[in-house]
Parts: structure tokens; C-alpha cells; sequence
């Protein structure tokens, strides 16, 4: 076992502290790698908080990891000592089951292990990135092409995905009009790669604070959704339209928007049930639908196209005594766009 | 103008009367049809009793239409006398909209003209099918193949179009596992429609009554809903979910019976929103999607393909008198599994 450094919750209402782990010891499949960046998702403090349910403390989240191989099992092939990786919110899956085998293995039918308030297969809760180190089997890691730098890309492990995976099944592209609901830490991603995917790319925000930064990132439009006029302006435009807001929204007011055939989209979704006019899905024969993260494989080409298109995450980088202040501005929205933390202030 | 025989609502509360309408000349792309027969289906009575708005009385509704060509314009081409035709739920549209061009005139955009309670390019109320003749613009009239009876022909232009539609959409067929919610007029010919496309067909209906029938229509399981345990038992199985049913239905109990990826598409649906747990979306990728009927060139496709199979409406003829007794045993559910008209007792 390797004891290293960490960054943990102790229990749902105390600050996060200090604190070590242990990394098991890597195995003939495992790859050993030195964390230099984790992402600070929203998902860490409804975790860290129990928000989500009940979870065992000590709890070291993150799951937007990017490091550096320092050490590879006997058996590993796809990396080397030396290589840049990522790691994202799945650290293992059965390996046998349809969706495992199609490449998805954010299905798999035994459930996949999470990254973090997971169960490995050692029988041992699993602890993420807020940690200089973590053993992970060489399946889960992903590459990160050189013209990626690891703090930017850090975020692409969840927030990346999270936004490609949708864009790209549901067809942004060219002659494609998408809108991104909320500018924030998945919606910044958003914009960025449906307007690298070609697709007019509109932000429907609360307001227009955030308009520069928008049209900076790649929309085309910005709209304020407090504004009740912009309903009627964008009524039946978009083909596509990712939502990336937790909070309760009107989902009819959305469905309104789409295109005859158009789909919206929920990344995020708050725990009570939303009210939805089946008419205004038959009328258009239009479709809401959810969608998490995606598998190794899409996530290793989401990976790939950011490098390739110079895309990565809008971040502010954090010392690891800064992570309960910077949990205070992310529930306070006040963070533009993903905060990081550099894992060297662990030591 | 051809005055002509029809059934016809008078107000939102009497019973249909027998009347006279006007029909236009026949003009150059114009096809005169003598109707055989005429499905009744639910929205007729919502139409007539102003249950989705105020209507022009009198009212002869009907868009499940049967029946011989007895005269045609001078430029129509599609069709000769003596052709057996039917007409859905359309009888025009614009023609030049992206949508009509695509042969999807359900959605053109300047809205397309409805059979009954429309208003046609010449400025006039439309008149349905529970009428001895009909004028249609060639293009909105249908070719019934020769495998075909006329009398269960006719509800293929409506129920069979709005089952056909979806299944076809969604990729019903060899592997695919489709459920139809409701074993009603639309759910009896969804049965038989996913069926011949070599799904492997499950019926969810209230109760086992009809479960006799669902299995000779084709179903390869029927399992009542009224059982909790259905619920239990089929968690996360289907590809696709037709529902057919018009009252408020638990649509995250249906959205739990799909599997990743899969799809719970209404064709019915009642005016009240309906609570969706965006989870039960997001955790499996899964759509509630809407449907309704289909365009001309898709509906001439689902005729053609129920005549290769001999599939057609389970019917019940009834004489134009017996409309009014007719109306009562569908709205009392009390019709195995359409009524139909037979369109010479108007004479």
C-alpha cells in the first residue's frame, strides 16, 4: 500500500481537511500516476455534503484528474512511465457485459465503479483526486494528447464529457442550431465544442452577465432567460438544446423552443419531478432526454477533438488550503468557469 | 358545389343528425372519392363536443376514409376512377415548406389543412368522412392496395399511421424489444404493426382482459399494469414504449421499464402535465418523446406494408344511425377494436 497525501471530507457539515489514504499497491494491470490537477466539480461537495445520500468518511473526492505515469504494472501496454493521463468519474466496470464491451461503460450492467464513493474490486471504498497520487487499472486512463495543458484539461474529464457526449450523439454540427442553457462550468465546455463541432451555438443564461464571455468561447447568441420576450423571439429554433442547469427549470418553456423533431437535452437535473406537456412533445414529435458523462472510448476522443480544436476549460487554479473557499464560490455561482486544484499544495 | 349526405354535430351536447353538405367542383388536381367507409375515432368526439376548443357547427368529422374514385381533375395524374383511395387526417398544405418538401406535411409550416375542422385554400370549413363523397387534392389521396378491404383499410389512415410512424421512426424490429401501452384502437394496430416488423412485442394493458386478443394480434407477452409487480418484472427492459393512452399515466414507472438508451414515445396524452424525474432520463440516456400520425408519403409506406402483411383494423361496422350508440361505447371502452362506417346507410 502507498500512503499519500489527500484532501478529505469528514463529515458532511465540517470543512475539508488535510489528510493521508492509501493507494493500493499496482497491480500487474494498474497504472501508478502523480496527480498535478483536479477539477473541482459540483458533483464533489453534493457528495461531500451527503446531498445524494448517505457516504463513508473520511471522503476524498474529484474525478477530473490529470497527471503524469510514474509507475506501470507488468502487464500494462496502452501506457508508460512518462505519459500524460487523465483520469475521469469511473475507475473500473465488469469488462464482460454488452455495454462494457460496446465501449460504454458508463452502463455496465454490475455498475461501473466511481472514481470516488465507489467500491473497487479490492472491496475498498474508492478515494479520487484531491490526492497527489492514485493507482488506476490502464483501462480507465485516458490520454492526454500533448497539445493539451493539464490544468485545462483536467475539467474535460467530466465537465468535457459530460457536454461532448450529448452534443455528438444527438447530432451538433454544421446547419445544426444548438443552445446551451447556463454558462457555467459545463456550459462553458458546452459552447465551446458545439461551436468547434460547426453547429450556431446560442447561450440561454439568467442574464446577460456572462454575454462577453459567451460570444468569447464561440456562441454565436446570447440570450437573457429572465427576459420573458426571448421565449417568444426563439420559439421553434434550436435542434438541439443541452441543459446544464440542476435548478428546476420550465421544462415546457424550453420544449417550446426546439424544432419539429428538436431534442432538449438535461445534463443536470434537480431531485423533484418537472412538469411536462406531452403535447408539446407530440405536436413536434420532439423528445426530452438525459444524458451523464459517456464511455472510455467517446471520452478518449472528446479528449483528442479538444486538443485538436485548442479547447479546454476556462479555469482558476487553487492551492489545496483554498478547496472549502472555493466550495463557497462555487454554490455562490462565483467561478468562472471551473476551479482547479494543483495538486503540488498537497505535499 | 355537390351537395352531398352527412353525419353531422350540431352543438357540443346533441346527438349527430343526418344532414346535407356542399362539396366543391372538382377542380384541375382535384379527386371526387364515393367514401365506403369511415373509421370513428376518439378525436372525432373531442372535435364535435369542443372538448380541445370551439368548433364551427355543424361539424361532419371523420379521418379514417375508405373509398372508390368517381371522377378526377383534368391535370391529376396519381389517380383514375374506379381506384380504391383513402384519405387520413390532412387534405392539404403549403407544398413549399421544408417540411413539404420532405414529405412531412403533418409539420408545414403555414400548418396543414385538417380533413374536419379545417379550413381549405378555398377559404371554407372542411368536412370529414361521415359523408357519402369527399374532394381531395390528389396529392392528400392515398392508394389502398388491393390486398386491402376497404372497411379495414380505413382506421389504417389514422391509428395505423400514428403507430406505424413512431415504431418506424424509433427502429422497432428484429432485436428490439417494444412495449404498446393501452390495447385500444391505436394500441391493437401498434401490436400487429411492431409485430410484422419482427419485434418481440409486449402489450401493458390495465387489466388481462383483452390478453386473449393482444396474443393472436401478435404480441409475445401481455402483462396487466393494475399489478405492481409488472413493474418489478419488466424494470429496464424495453427499446421502446408506445403509449397510446390518453389519461395521466406514471411516467417514470414507464420510463423505468426502458433500457439504456430507450424510448418512451405517447401518442396519446392528457392536457395535464405530466411529473418526469429527469434521473430516471439521465441515468439511462432514455427519451419521452411524442408523436402524430405521419406525412403522406410515410402513410402511403404503412399501407403498403399492411397489405404485405394483411394487417388492417379489427372492426365493427356499424349503419350511420347507430353513430350516436357508437360514440357512448367508445367513450365507455366498450369497442373491440374500431368502428367503422359503412358509408351507403347515409344514402
Amino acid at each position: 500500500m502507498l500512503t499519500v497525501n489527500a484532501y478529505a471530507a469528514v463529515s458532511p457539515t465540517e470543512p475539508l481537511v488535510p489528510t493521508t489514504i492509501e493507494r493500493r499497491d499496482v497491480g500487474p494491470h494498474d497504472v501508478l500516476i502523480e496527480i498535478k490537477y483536479a477539477g473541482i466539480c459540483h458533483s464533489d461537495i453534493h457528495t461531500n455534503r451527503g446531498d445524494w445520500g448517505p457516504v463513508t468518511y473520511p471522503m476524498v473526492t474529484g474525478h477530473e484528474i490529470a497527471g503524469i505515469v510514474t509507475q506501470v504494472g507488468s502487464a500494462v501496454t496502452k501506457h508508460d512511465v512518462g505519459d500524460r493521463v487523465g483520469v475521469g468519474c469511473m475507475v473500473d466496470s465488469c469488462g464482460e457485459c454488452r455495454y462494457c464491451l460496446a465501449g460504454e461503460e458508463q452502463f455496465c450492467v454490475k455498475g461501473n465503479v466511481g472514481t470516488y464513493a465507489g467500491i473497487g474490486k479490492d472491496g475498498l471504498p474508492t478515494h479520487g483526486g484531491y490526492s497527489t497520487h492514485i493507482v488506476v487499472t490502464e483501462a480507465f486512463v485516458l490520454s492526454i494528447p500533448d497539445g493539451l495543458a493539464l490544468d485545462v484539461a483536467a475539467p474535460l474529464l467530466c465537465a468535457g464529457i459530460t457536454t461532448y457526449s450529448p452534443l455528438n450523439r444527438w447530432g451538433a454540427g454544421p446547419g445544426k442550431k444548438v443552445a446551451v442553457v447556463g454558462l457555467g462550468g459545463l456550459g462553458h465546455m458546452g459552447v465551446q465544442i458545439a461551436h468547434a463541432m460547426s453547429a450556431e451555438v446560442t447561450v440561454l443564461s439568467q442574464s446577460l452577465k456572462k454575454q462577453e464571455d459567451g460570444l468569447r468561447l464561440g456562441a454565436d447568441h446570447y440570450y437573457a432567460t429572465s427576459n420573458p420576450e426571448t421565449f417568444e423571439t426563439l420559439a421553434g429554433s434550436f435542434d438541439l438544446i443541452i441543459n446544464t442547469v440542476s435548478a428546476v427549470i420550465d421544462v415546457n418553456a424550453y420544449l417550446s423552443l426546439l424544432a419539429i423533431d428538436g431534442a432538449l437535452v438535461s445534463v443536470g437535473a434537480p431531485p423533484e419531478p418537472l412538469a411536462v406537456n406531452a403535447f408539446a412533445l407530440i405536436l413536434g414529435r420532439r423528445s426530452f432526454a438525459g444524458s451523464a458523462i459517456g464511455g472510455i472510448r467517446e471520452t478518449q476522443e472528446m479528449l483528442n477533438f479538444c486538443a485538436e480544436h485548442q479547447l479546454g476549460a476556462e479555469i482558476e487554479v487553487v492551492a489545496a488550503d483554498q478547496i472549502n473557499e472555493a466550495y463557497e464560490r462555487v454554490l455562490a455561482s462565483d467561478v468562472r468557469y471551473r476551479f482547479v486544484i494543483d495538486a503540488a499544495t498537497l505535499s
